[in-house]
């Protein structure tokens, strides 16, 4: 928190170093903050104050911590920097980084940076990064690291120490040590805590848990990261086809995937395909072509509606209080259908509704949009009375009893539209959030005005 | 997942075992799972098959899994456990659970079972328990847990490797130490990576870090786990108003807090009052509750958009057209509106726009909806003639120009309004996704219902 209040001020004063070349001061200065605030420093100097500033504080930074800031930039910034990179110093980068990082950098450059950092990695490295990128994009494989510390059942505790501190610098955990066999089976799983409270001579295959939580590479992430979170997890072992143990998903891995899947079910509920910039660094041009189709769907899906209300042109006709409760009515079944689809969307995404719940949920969602359906109703004929005075027009009643019982009735059809297209949606493998904006909105429309016009036939059909 | 599939079958097998009383084979199958799925199988077995198997297969678990066990169940059998306890059973089960998850079910409990639980405990745990009870819901300390490792920045790593040894068993996280003085004030954090891979006599004051991000008890909740999420951090401490550190914030909690989060956001926007509950186990009465405010609220409200309708009747009289196209309108306008709102509001939740920004949002929304304005009108001028055959109709080229302006106003319009109330309810210290529905919704169907009537009376007036 402090450092977001000092970002502008240092800015200013990094700025004013260089332009001293007071490079030893830059270099204490920036030694001091944390990498994702480095990085969004740098960013500030690049947008704000001007592209060479940027390169001189970027060159200032220790080996390690350049590497870690440059993970923590986006895309655009690294291409920016690799193109700016000698090979040395591109090598440099991609030593010090996490090979999952790598991947990640590399699934986002263009062909010739690509070709570039495939040249400055080593020929072990090449072949790991070629094997992690062919795992799915939505895969646990995509997300997990390979840098993790193994262990062999016939040590001791004192000899896994002793491995934990030869290897452990460069993995990205130590604290979760895996056992495995001679084939990379998974055998058991020791913890740093567990080592620390034992005797120096236990056997890791006495001390091991053998009841090890463990995902394949080809689960979906998602999956993967709420089973960490459900365990509580620290970290997660990701096997092969072939149950040899091939990496590991890390807790800090797993909170961006949660975050980021979320992020694209809110834009997805919200009829805007989700992109992975933050807000402002969005162009106009993405944000306009996320959105576009939605409304463009939206609007050709309305022709519906305008065929229905033409088509009954004359009962509404008998009154323009029926055309005037048009937008209550639509907006409520919407509303009630909204209530119900996020709820269930939700409870599909968090597992705790599967498609064999679907009679269990239908019924509780009758009896609430039974409920719901009723006390709106009896409230709206009170509004009808008290506010639009309808009982001092001609059939004001029956035009009432009209809206009433419409209301009524597109809450129920609102709510089990709303409750069964998502799990509908999952059991044919869709996207549950896709299927709902603005899929159930239209559908809860166009059922809704027919239920209007069809109910306003029927009462007023002979007035009309 | 092997768990979940098996669940079925373990239930049976269980409630045969209890039937003919081999306890020890119960035993022996229950130790081998882990404490969540123990809690969805008793759970289970609890309401599938009956309340005494249930007790009695909770009674066979060792003390420490009953207590992890216990934590992870939900507040109703928690409460059903509470009341069937000795207690003996209950100051056991206390007694080895962490005082965070203690306050948690304290919470969730009547006032006669938290009276029982207060008894039980021993005099120090009742006054932190009372500590920790009086920070605000929705704050840092209120999910922070009071047991982490203190070290003292003149022991050497030899001396901090016992420390750990010695009470590292109850504490939730033995993995960031964090270095005090004798005034509690935070001096620095030293990992058990730092300590394994430094020199036994190294002074822990020239191992730690100095530069430690903290919280204190009174941030808000969801920005403490972002913070931690940011930084990949595996803990975060917790600071008093005076500096002290009174806790810490571990990955796990920050899991869950963001995900609750997210729950609530995803809820408020689609309408309804969130609940910590999981659906299926969600009364009917309370999604009625969380539900009906919302829909009472936009049927009242959708009096303003019956009211602009009535008075403009001679005016949308002039074609049935005029009225079929009002759904598609307003439909328009509140997906445009949303699409923008829960942009912003999900920029503001992650922390990436803030209302100084609001210039910039602006500016960037009224571009893109100049770009989705035309775009769509384009379309819609291309459906009115395609599909309705508008040009075949009297008027019919300009009840199109009417619409089609209508569509580029309203989108236009609609995007401000969404992206202008989240950042205003933000500046006034109100929830951005509480305003967005029905709030957003009303406004923009009142705002596009009039710029509709009225420019349908500019240019239709004549002939009306």
């Amino acid at each position: 928190m402090e450092f977001l209040e000092e970002k502008e001020n240092l800015v200013e004063q990094i700025t004013e170093l260089i332009v001293a070349k007071k490079y030893q001061t830059i270099k204490e200065t920036l030694s001091e903050l944390l990498p994702p605030d480095l990085a969004e420093l740098l960013h500030e100097i690049q947008h704000d104050v001007n592209k060479e500033d940027f390169l001189i504080a970027f060159r200032l930074l220790s080996k390690e911590l350049a590497a870690d800031v440059f993970v923590e930039m986006d895309s655009d910034t690294q291409e920016l920097l690799i193109q700016a990179f000698s090979d040395k110093e591109l090598e440099e980068v991609l030593q010090n980084i996490f090979l999952d990082d790598t991947v990640d950098i590399i699934e986002e450059m263009p062909a010739n940076v690509v070709r570039r950092i495939m040249r400055q990695s080593s020929p072990e490295m090449r072949i790991m990064i070629n094997k992690i990128l062919k795992y799915p994009d939505d895969s646990a494989g995509s997300v997990m690291t390979i840098e993790y510390v193994s262990l062999r059942e016939t040590m001791t505790v004192a000899e896994a120490f002793a491995r934990i501190r030869k290897v452990g610098i460069d993995k990205e955990t130590i604290y979760n040590c895996y056992v495995v066999d001679s084939g990379s089976k998974l055998l058991g799983l020791c913890t740093v805590k567990n080592l620390l409270l034992a005797d120096q001579n236990t056997l890791i295959s006495d001390l091991m848990e053998t009841n090890v939580v463990s995902v394949n590479t080809l689960t979906d992430k998602e999956e993967a990261a709420q089973t960490l979170g459900k365990y509580g997890f620290m970290a997660l072992p990701v096997l092969d086809q072939e149950e040899r143990l091939v990496g590991i998903i890390t807790y800090d891995d797993a909170i961006e995937v949660i975050q980021d899947e979320n992020e694209e079910d809110f834009l997805k509920l919200a009829g805007t395909s989700p992109t992975d910039t933050p807000y402002l660094k969005t162009s106009i041009w993405s944000l306009f072509k996320n959105r576009v189709p939605w409304l463009l769907i939206l609007m050709i899906s309305a022709t519906f509606t305008g065929m229905i209300i033409s088509s009954y042109e004359t009962t509404l006709a008998v009154s323009i209080t029926l055309t005037a409760c048009i937008p209550m009515i639509m907006g409520t079944g919407g509303n009630a259908g909204s209530q119900a689809s996020v709820t269930i969307i939700r409870s599909i995404a968090l597992g705790e509704v599967e498609f064999r719940d679907a009679l269990k949920v239908i019924w509780k969602e009758l009896r609430v949009s039974l409920l719901l359906g009723i006390t709106i109703s009896v409230a709206c004929f009170g509004k009808l009375l008290l506010i639009d005075k309808l009982h001092t027009i001609d059939n004001g009643m029956l035009i009432a009893l009209v809206i009433c019982l419409t209301m009524l009735a597109t809450i129920i059809l609102a709510k089990l539209v709303g409750c069964i297209l998502p799990l509908l949606a999952k059991v044919c493998h869709l996207d549950p959030a896709v299927v709902a904006n603005p899929f159930i909105t239209t559908i809860v429309d166009v059922l809704s005005l027919l239920i209007y016009c069809f109910i306003a036939m029927q009462l007023l059909g002979g007035i009309a």
